[in-house]
């Protein structure tokens, strides 16, 4: 099989890093990857903030609870929504941004969500594991006081990066059936489809934790939106100028 | 150079497309990279719509306005952020989802568009061409009576893929250190760094239309944004069960 699908297929979050450093080269890589993936009509409305100073990391870290990853990978990287940018450019030309409804924010989220997963691939292709940390929205206040962050830009994940001192075994996804739909939308089947998967995650949690996880991925699902999530996210969000 | 990173540094979207069609096994890997994209907490929060219905083609493509490629490409995928699903498998536990806030609407997009990155590399290494397609949102009401898109289910966007007929040039992106930050977000040099973008910008804008169209890159950014885009989105979503 193709080398590039054979990379997407064998993903795994990586958690546990080699102190070796990676290279600044390998970083220009995923960047300019990052980069090169799709933008709405080109606004390429994200940053990416290299954080590099260990006590900027440490209060980061204390945002996300125990993802001590955060501190211990040799490349961390926040990626941000960003309009500021953007009003720049528009107040180059004398034209304010006009920033109403969700659209922006929602452009801009998505704009750093498709740079982020081509950053990903570049560091899995030159070797390196990442590991996703959306926990740093649990308090994105203080991540905006650490990076300084202006307004119209907020911080949407962190991305963990170094050379893989684990080898995780990889997490199954849901049945191809409950994901694609054709023409229309149909949930007829999701029941038993649900089911089918919550038997192959026991197993897998079983199996990870030496049989002391004995739980579902609906279980799962249904212990952590038994209570609303990041609740401080919208007033937040309002407060930094993003209309949400 | 790493035949991947090689990849992901070419993209270009394309807009014009050879009859030749998707074969299923291509859009199974597609579907397949999607999968294994990383997603927030493993809630996998979005689904897949393969639009064939030629009449339900004709009518998403009458929502984006003149992107008659909608219509054209061998292969149209529409991807939405789903908390539907997610609904269900709290349902089969008996504990009610609790959606309230931004986050799980943030979560869900996210998702999608990890998923939906995959996949456009995956269908690039596969030699097909890609172009996603955000004004499926001028009018997401009608997309979603045309997909039969249940409450708690939005289309984020649209992806056209099939074998390129066309060879465009590359897009220049802005310059890296206009995106890339260490340790604090620095726009000092931005309206620097803009102008220069705008330099080649104007050289590409040029090139590309025989010279017809002599703008730069913060012109046609302070042209798109002296409106408010896509107000509608805001009460469609609030409307479907998100609390935007």
């Amino acid at each position: 099989m193709n080398s590039t699908i054979e990379l997407l297929l064998s993903h795994r979050s990586v958690r546990r890093f080699k102190p070796e450093p990676v290279t600044d080269e390998a970083l220009d890589v995923m960047i300019r990857s990052a980069q090169m993936a799709s933008s709405s009509s080109n606004m390429q409305a994200y940053s990416i903030i290299r954080v590099s100073d260990p006590e900027k990391r440490s209060r980061i870290r204390l945002v996300t609870g125990q993802q001590y990853y955060v501190e211990q990978a040799p490349l961390f990287l926040v990626f941000c929504a960003d309009l500021m940018r953007l009003e720049t450019a528009c107040r180059m030309q004398g034209a304010p941004l006009r920033a109403e409804g969700i659209e922006p924010f929602l452009v801009a989220s998505v704009d750093a969500a498709l740079a982020a997963q081509n950053a990903a691939v570049a560091a899995e292709a030159l070797g390196l594991g990442i590991c996703y940390i959306g926990s740093i929205r649990n308090d994105p206040e203080e991540v905006t006081r650490v990076l300084e962050l202006p307004p119209l830009v907020y911080p949407v994940f962190g991305m963990c990066i170094g050379h893989p001192d684990q080898e995780p075994a990889g997490r199954p996804r849901l049945p191809i059936e409950a994901v694609l739909h054709t023409d229309r939308y149909d949930a007829s089947l999701y029941e038993e489809q649900l089911e089918r998967y919550d038997a192959v995650m026991r197993d897998y949690y079983r199996e990870r934790t030496g049989g002391k996880k004995d739980t579902s991925w609906s279980e799962e699902m249904a212990a952590k939106h038994a209570a609303p999530q990041r609740t401080g996210l919208k007033p937040y969000l309002r407060d930094r100028g993003f209309d949400v």
